[in-house]
């Protein structure tokens, strides 16, 4: 948050002047629910804007999805879900269980098994929503989670994945956050080599895949003996936390086409080496994109666990600073929409806004701070005229009510600007990030003033606190 | 929806070409939820920008509220609610019961307690979010009612009254309804007639004025008799249904200042009579804002009794032909606040999402068609190329990879226009809706050839369905 050259604070301090540095809550919230305050409230409205208009350019048509379900539709597109991570609930009306959806994708199926049976392969929609998981690892501390996604439906194979990994990348940087990183990995790798294992045993060496904890897979392996593992997987299970990196500033022997060698040798001889190929494919492919704009940005990831249980093949995470957790997930299940009765390949993915935020927020990327313009006069009812005008001319404007000063007020609300008009018809418009004062002169009707007012703020320097020193105080 | 000219649906038709005639939905929702297709989604997106947009304009400034509370939070502001007008459930962290919010009202109330205690009044906070009732008479079909509105927090009596009400039919304007009406009651009227009711009876009679129906109410009060309801009080609610009107085509004698008079008569010597005035003043500015420009939008209801339990002035509602129940609705509510801790006064409204996209189309406001261009060339690289260039001038573009015909494919899923590259870099430009075909001369790289298009694009006239007859077929 920018501060005002003249000690005031800048237009996106709503939030921080206005919160009460007290006593905590009054009133507290169900855990992990949060209020968005105004800054918060704006830039988040403004960052599903700029996502949803980049997928509408890209062709993906909007849908909407209500905000919960029947859990035997969540079921059937997640597997058997641990209750603990669903908050449900009884419909009183049909007597059967609901919940919040935990994800969008299995509504996306189910809606387009519903509703749009006849319409031609492919289809390709977006949506927005929030979606509410129970505290976990995965969702740490926010259990409401404000979501913008993709859905590519009826495009197999290496096409629909760089169409999809290259919209997630150019819709990260539609919304302003132009350094991430995107994982690769395959949902094959690690399924494979797990399928053999006692369930039980299946679960304690995703759990350690997921942390990357090498030590902890050999020890639960060797602990239960080459009778339930062979020996080849094992091996394979135990190297795949290191078979992480490629990235641009990776040493020589730590680049993708060395990783992708050293996996092979890993994984020769086990299933998930087909998966390695499609996976290498894949790598190569979107390296090339574009002439190269995705080299700097992607990375590999052959011991991928993360990831909902129904993807098949290609995994992609988007990771920046500030967050703990991805801006961006998603991947290829090209089994999911048969079980609702439309089979077709899927592939697509979701931004988790919240994430989003955090990392525009540690990148420096600046709010655009609003011109807001606060009327304030003697005569009310010249006030309300140049309010309407400014209205009028499209820039949000309020005629000064409150007791306390025009200034204070303005800067505790977020306005940009006050114009005070005086007796004589003139007025002043004072920038409140800076104090800088200039005069507009008599002018006649409201609306002319209005104009007048409009084309000093947008002769400003948008960059700059305010064009000229502060007045004297 | 319009039909194009050669018997092609036009671009907004993709919910009616792809919803599937046949059995009905293999998944059903939860009683109340729906989905919205794209062209439904599309459009209800584009009304809550434009309501958004206006309500920034006139100051108010966004918060983002959860989507459920804790029950004591929501009935600290609305009273003891009726368990089945609420979908609830235990918070299995806290073990409180929590419920979706019926109202975003409280919710407001309890975030300005709780963060903004700080803040000079007057606050003015707008809010956007979907409200979960269950089935009653109200909510009628949908459970899920997605919702727009402000509060206007510290102004008192008529000068917050009239911002409020005005910002409500601006509001509509600006979402594009031209003709609705705005009903003018207040809490008071009915609020202190039915006081010194015993409870059962002030409900039964409650539910009657409602439903406008003098009749019950004159046969339960002669019922309870004179021991129960001091006379005056009983001849007054019975009278109450019929004080409704005013409305710009009213008769003489049942214009608004005939109804004031006659409610002056029927209120003479009631705890009523109070309100009245403060609803003839409000009546009276209100007819002359801003040169009168409601006058034809206002009529009175003397004996409104819907309206939320927390309302203790003016109350209004916003009524539209199609849907069966208000587009927007609001009122004062000065002991709100109070409740949770910051005393001030209050007044706010929300728009019913629903019930306005509902207007707009009976009203056959029609949706802007979007431009969407579908891109289609034997040489695959030639149409990314095209519809990146395209993306690039800020127009939605695909790249056609569907088996059917793409004149097939642009009709079933909305693209207002097909541009085939030909094998000499020119290119063919169909618009969808006619079938009217324009060739742009081969111009080298596809950046031109995408103006070129654009340019084309931008030419015709958007409200005819093509630039000139149907070429022969």
């Amino acid at each position: 948050m920018v501060e005002g050259r003249c000690g005031e604070p800048g237009p996106g301090a709503i939030t921080s002047r206005v919160s009460s540095p007290g006593p905590p809550p009054l009133h507290p919230l169900p855990g992990g629910m949060r209020d968005l305050l105004p800054a918060q409230a704006r830039r988040r409205r403004a960052l599903s804007q700029a996502v949803l208009e980049h997928l509408d350019r890209a062709g993906y048509a909007l849908v909407t999805l209500p905000a919960f379900e029947f859990t035997d539709v969540l079921e059937r597109g997640l597997g058997t879900l641990d209750p603990t991570e669903l908050l449900r609930f009884v419909d009183p009306e049909s007597g059967q269980v609901a919940a919040f959806r935990p994800d969008m994708t299995p509504q996306i199926a189910r809606l387009v098994a519903t509703h749009l049976g006849a319409s031609p392969p492919p289809l390709r929609l977006c949506y927005e929503g929030t979606v509410v998981r129970r505290r976990s690892r995965r969702a740490r501390l926010h259990r409401q989670l404000p979501q913008a996604g993709v859905e590519l439906l009826g495009v197999q194979g290496l096409a629909g994945d760089l169409e999809v990994v290259a919209l997630l990348a150019s819709s990260l940087q539609a919304a302003g956050l132009s350094s991430f990183l995107l994982d690769l990995g395959h949902a094959g790798i690690t399924r494979t080599l797990l399928a053999p294992l006692p369930p039980a045993l299946a679960s304690e060496v995703s759990a350690a895949l997921e942390q990357k904890d090498a030590a902890t897979i050999e020890r639960r392996l060797a602990a239960a003996g080459t009778g339930h593992v062979p020996a080849p997987i094992a091996r394979a299970l135990a190297r795949l936390p290191d078979l992480h990196g490629g990235g641009p500033r990776a040493a020589p022997h730590r680049q993708g086409a060395a990783l992708l060698q050293e996996g092979r040798d890993v994984l020769a001889g086990t299933p998930a080496a087909a998966a390695l190929e499609e996976l290498a494919d894949v790598w190569a492919r979107a390296r090339a994109h574009q002439g190269g704009v995705l080299e700097d940005v992607l990375r590999l990831d052959l011991g991928e666990a993360r990831g909902l249980s129904y993807y098949t093949g290609v995994l992609f995470h988007a990771l920046a600073e500030g967050p703990g957790e991805p801006v961006g997930a998603g991947g290829r299940y090209d089994d999911l929409l048969a079980r609702f009765g439309r089979p077709l390949a899927a592939v697509g993915f979701a931004l988790n806004l919240d994430a989003l935020a955090w990392a525009l927020g540690a990148a420096g990327v600046p709010a655009t701070p609003p011109t807001r313009v606060l009327v304030t006069s003697a005569d009310l009812e010249a006030a309300h005229d140049l309010t309407a005008s400014l209205r009028a001319l499209g820039v949000a404007a309020v005629t000064h009510l409150a007791s306390v000063a025009p200034d204070a007020y303005a800067s505790a609300w977020g306005f940009s600007h006050v114009l005070s008009v005086g007796s004589e018809g003139g007025a002043r418009l004072t920038r409140v990030a800076s104090g800088f004062v200039r005069s507009i002169e008599p002018v006649g009707v409201p609306a002319a003033c209005a104009r007048a007012a409009l084309d000093l703020i947008q002769s400003e320097d948008p960059t700059s606190e305010g064009d000229a020193p502060c007045p004297p105080s």
